[in-house]
Parts: structure tokens; C-alpha cells; sequence
């Protein structure tokens, strides 16, 4: 079963920078420069959580998880130039 | 009755940008570069949506307000160098 994540980072080197967004661009849809919503198993959340974790200097650098259940999601509100999702095989509880 | 949100933004002018942080900051709290944690009431985040959407250039900009239930805000998680919440006068539904 998926569950919708939203990552915000703030990484300061650009090299990291760089492969955190690829790994969060395969698992999920970046909606601003700094924050990707992801529609996938808890599994999943998990090992990317382990593989983020990695590029990240905890001096300088962050990383927000938020989880939304089904109705936290409807409750998203968006203004100006900014993507939203097609659900295609999405289970929210 | 307060409520949790998360307000994340991409303003591309600097000037609007913060005008935006000074509007945001006067209600919660940053977390992020440009990533804020509100824990306010219905009525004040209508008022602040209304306020920001001034600032907003629809092609370039875009703010996501999300909203936590009790249960999403029990759920965040943090990596790195990043603010947590003290829930001073906090009743979340």
C-alpha cells in the first residue's frame, strides 16, 4: 500500500545537492525546488530515508519528512505555477 | 481551535520574497530556507493565504500549504540541522 511523503531539504553543497534529487526524482514528483511529494510503500520511505541520510552534513544541511494521510492530502492547497499529481495506483489510508 | 501547516514556497524576487518571509514569520516558524511551520488558527491562515497571494507572480512563483492532522504532526521526521517545534498553546484536531 503507498503513502503520500513530503521531503523538503535544504543541502548546501551542489554535488550533494544533485544526488539527492536523483534519488528523490525515482521515487516521487518535485513540486518545488526544494520539495518532492512521494506516492510510495513504507518500505520504500525507509530505505530512501537510509540512502538520504547519507548526503547529508548535519551541521548545515536538513531534511523534512512529513507524512499526510488521505485527508491531509485533500486538504492541499497550492498557489501560482506549481505541479499536482495524477494518482494513477495510489492507496492512501 | 489551532492548526498545524506547513507552508513552502518558490518566490523567484527578492523584494516579494521577503515580504513573504516577514508575513510567514509573524505567524510560525521557519524551518527551512523557505519552508515554514504555522500552528494557527483557520481563520488566521485564511487571512495569511489572502495576504500572500498578493506577493506571488503566478508564472514563476508557487506556494503548497499543507495541512496536518494530530496524527501527521506525530509523524514528522527530521535530518540534519533543523528547528523542532516547542507546542506551547497547541490543540491540534
Amino acid at each position: 500500500m503507498k503513502k503520500h511523503y513530503v521531503i523538503c531539504y535544504d543541502i548546501s553543497d551542489d554535488r550533494k545537492r544533485n544526488k539527492i534529487d536523483q534519488l528523490l526524482k525515482n521515487k516521487g514528483m518535485r513540486v518545488q525546488k526544494s520539495v518532492f511529494e512521494c506516492i510510495i510503500t513504507e518500505a520504500e520511505f525507509l530505505k530512501l530515508k537510509d540512502r538520504l541520510v547519507k548526503y547529508i552534513d548535519f551541521d548545515t544541511d536538513s531534511i523534512r519528512y512529513y507524512f499526510l494521510c488521505k485527508h491531509c492530502v485533500e486538504m492541499i492547497e497550492t498557489a501560482g505555477n506549481t505541479p499536482t499529481h495524477e494518482e494513477k495506483d495510489l492507496t492512501i489510508i
